[in-house]
């Protein structure tokens, strides 16, 4: 069975999840969506993506520009098994009539609230939970974050008290009319939402989250403090259990990268076709466990990290995989990722 | 009785202080020391403030700029009761054999590590502390901000458990060679060295520090939260022991200030003869109370809110007020800082 | 004669504006203009301004946060006989009609086009065409700047060709909403709008400009070349010429100020009320002469340069000056402005 | 005949030729150097490229982490036919005298002066003047991008003037030690060293050059202003010139192109390797014909525009292509650059 695919929206997470679902043997990428020419539609058509229109998008616009288009949103909604919303945020929930109408389960974003969807999804922590779902919804990069670090520490040593800070990039580099340029911003939110955001996961985690606005567009940072019932016996083997993990990747201190800029440099040189970062970023000499508490940094490139959940999502909703490690395995392998 | 104080470092803190000295009744500014010309040079001529050399500072270089010199640091430790080191980091350190050998009582900034002075020193926490010292160290821009916070919250409230991670601004506003321009910088010390540096005040304080470091300028950022043993009945109590408190700035949320920018722009709008913002800077709407637990973020402007500390720490040593409270209206009517 | 003048808007510009007339003691500010509450606001009733509604400003909402509330823009043009709109650009068009509706002559500013007013001011070169008029235009920050320029050259040494690229701020320090946060934005219309601007002060003036937008808050940048007709017989006059200028300050090399980072340094080092820079800022070592061209940058306090410009051209306007150079001596006396 | 290559020097340029001469099928890479083990080290090694010692690396420091070494540079200098010098500014000509020493030719950087080689090289413009010289200089990026600009412009056009604004960026993106944060730093050599440097290929042109320094890591962009002695009829023309020559990008308005942030935006999307930008990028909203007159802004990735120029190089000295078309070709078809 192949799983034909549509992704509408074809921004920042849209142009990944294409070419993510591109990759996939088990699934086919139909067409995308657009709602003006620019770069990215160039992109997609030199790409052979099909391209529709979608919300106020104008075909003579398109045909000014020399781009050919495939059809509507409606055409493309047609001609699917399942489709991605990648719509700016709040846009999703507008767009949930749409694939209603048109009898298409749809895949959500975490910009949409977590009722947009029937379950909120991480591969790592929850695979089997969307099988069969007309409605899933893959949880925000932050959230991811956390989920899949909740992954690796929950079961092995079990938390009782986390305490996160999100320091959070303030733009994606090509957002060019976001500030601030100068300057941080706390989010008046006490505790943030992160804290109930991963708890759409892992529902009685007991996780305590703040966050702050900084004026960097490559990665988040977050600074984690976790209070374990059976801690690890040393940061070395709570180092080697997040290496051990799927979708993380541990720097040694000899690596010298000091912060977001070195792991994005990181990616640059890794020659994927996109110097993407999908796997959670810690350092060996940013992890430190002390009696039963540990510290740890993980860095999120919000761009990436929920491209392989949504590919993931796709073969949980869909059955293509036995399992949530059959899955993540191929969905790996097919994009490049590191395995443990 | 009026103390005779140099100043042997004219740089961000250094000038701040000199300024802050020079306005006090009970002090005089007899001079300060500059390694080579500047315009901050020019600065202290136009002010008035006698100027030495100090470093490898040559009187060649003063002289072709025009500035005159009025001997060297030996000379002024000649005249001085109490020298108030402000050199960079880690240089205060070597400095206190000159100190010693001029017999000259010295104060010295968090730069340096705890042992280069008899006590560490916060104006609310501990100013009975320094009398009589002849060495005293003023802790460290992030280290005043939580010991001001500490002597707001421990005594009435007792604190359980307190985690704070400090977001740093990378770089002051004149330094132009410092990054990173785009990127987040974890601090690798784990918990960081601050808890350590504000229980050289609160010696049990059971505060667990983290930080990074981010691409601004302006201010640092606290993110807190702390467990009480006795906690306030409401946000509101909570929000009001702050505002009752010196040096503590509380924005209300009508008032639209969204992060560390509109606190500089408030700063400047203030009228003071120098931008500063010796306070902590807190939000009423970025506090919150619940349970047992509160959150807050203070922002720390990294360049001023030491500057009353070394006058009240003068006071101190030389007993020339009867009380801590004394002395910190006399240096905040002095200094325009806003009262309770 | 003292006049009467209201400010509608208190941003960025009309705070400074309102400050500076409140300095002056042929001026009376009767009053400024707000649509709604902020720390701005509370620094206006701090000072003792008293405060209108504008636009779709909300009685209620000044109400609930303590403010108290003078009344509306139509009363304040009731008791004016002169308002300077500070309003956002294109909104001070808008408002033409209602100061001509209260019959009350009116200053704008450079965000404004040019056909707003009868005239477009720069106080150096044009000062006394203000006279009686009834609607005046202070030409922008960047236009003020190459002004003031021409201003010094233009007489003296006959400009053949001035090529001007204008590196732009992206935002001022308070507008933590405008990016971009990494990058450059060439500014598409080429040449860009600043020579014609500058031709409707110097209608002849062959100037060429270009425009890039930068990722920091503090100061634009000019950078010039100007083919002259009768050169400067040396850099060493040019820089002269500058120097003995009103309203330039010169840096020398032995002061080591490296960009516009150290330049709001010095402002805040200066000890005025508001750590404005109301000059063009040049650099002795950032000016060369070479044969019959010159090359010289100099940086422009996007926030603050047009005050004193404002504060001239009520002057003009009503004749309360003999001449220019009266009237900068006094406006430039009352505002701390070093002269030559 | 197959050219065996060695890099000195594996950071930002080091690493791109490296990566370029390794898709040659006309040439060997038989190894790279480092000085001591870093992420960039790993990298080498999954590459599969021998690493050697340079500088003052230390065996035991790899040893430490586990990275092979092969030599040291002398063993690599005994194996190759040409060292590709990327090291440190101002430290490829230190190193002359190693490969004098073992008589191997050199290419170095636009790092190092002029006259550290025998001739300074551009593809587009003097190919064949590097034949059979053992000492090569590829110019920097930014004489690169003027020089390719002016191997358009000057055989068609004739070039009576040409007025160049260089806005740099202040670092590469990982080197996060580099500031300035917030601000502009002008380059006080007025005019500034590059139109010299063009000069080292094309010795008549008439170029004036200025340069400053932002706060940002992506790329520098080039403000020209050129007056032709046969100026193109039309804006189209000079666009359609600029489209016609290799190694060159330009953008349609359609695209929404805004600034630095979406070129590397489109670099990302283009699914190479590497997300580099090795062509001038232009934009065609960003060119302007006016009379005898042209402006036109220029972006310049300062990590990988020398990049084909240094293989380019290796070819011209050794022969290995009939002519500069000839290698430009078969350099960008490898490289994956699109033609024209």
């Amino acid at each position: 069975m192949v799983v034909r695919v549509g992704i509408n929206g074809f921004g920042t997470i849209g142009k990944r999840v294409a070419d993510a679902v591109a990759r996939q043997t088990d699934l086919r990428l139909v067409g995308v969506t657009k709602t003006r020419p620019s770069f990215e539609a160039r992109t997609a058509r030199q790409r052979g993506y099909p391209l529709y229109l979608t919300g106020d998008g104008k075909a003579e616009e398109f045909a000014a520009a020399g781009i050919p288009i495939a059809g509507t949103l409606s055409d493309l909604l047609g001609q699917v098994d399942v489709i991605v919303d990648c719509a700016p945020d709040k846009v999703g929930r507008e767009n949930v009539r749409l694939y209603e109408a048109a009898n298409v389960p749809a895949i959500f974003q975490g910009g949409e609230k977590a009722d947009v969807a029937e379950v909120s999804f991480s591969a790592l922590a929850n695979y089997p939970r969307a099988k069969g779902k007309r409605r899933v919804r893959v949880v925000s990069c932050n959230t991811t974050g956390l989920a899949r670090a909740a992954s690796v520490l929950a079961p092995r040593y079990g938390i009782e008290h986390w305490e996160a800070t999100i320091v959070r990039r303030a733009a994606d580099p090509s957002e060019t009319r976001k500030g601030p340029i100068n300057g941080i911003l706390p989010t008046f939110k006490l505790p943030s939402h992160h804290g109930p955001d991963v708890r759409t996961i892992f529902p009685d985690l007991p996780i305590a989250t703040t966050a702050v606005v900084v004026p960097t567009t490559l990665m988040h940072v977050h600074v984690n403090h976790v209070r374990f019932a059976r801690p690890p016996a040393s940061t070395t083997e709570l180092v080697d259990a997040f290496r051990a993990s799927p979708r993380f990747h541990v720097f040694d201190e000899w690596e010298h990268v000091e912060g977001t800029p070195q792991v994005m440099e990181y990616a640059r040189d890794r020659g994927q076709p996109r110097p993407d970062v999908m796997e959670n970023v810690l350092w060996a000499n940013g992890i430190k466990v002390e009696g039963g508490d540990a510290y740890f940094f993980q860095a999120i490139h919000q761009e990436s990290i929920v491209v392989p959940e949504n590919v993931d999502a796709i073969r949980a909703m869909f059955g293509l995989a036995p399992d949530a490690a059959t899955s993540i395995l191929r969905t790996d392998e097919s994009l490049g990722i590191p395995r443990p």
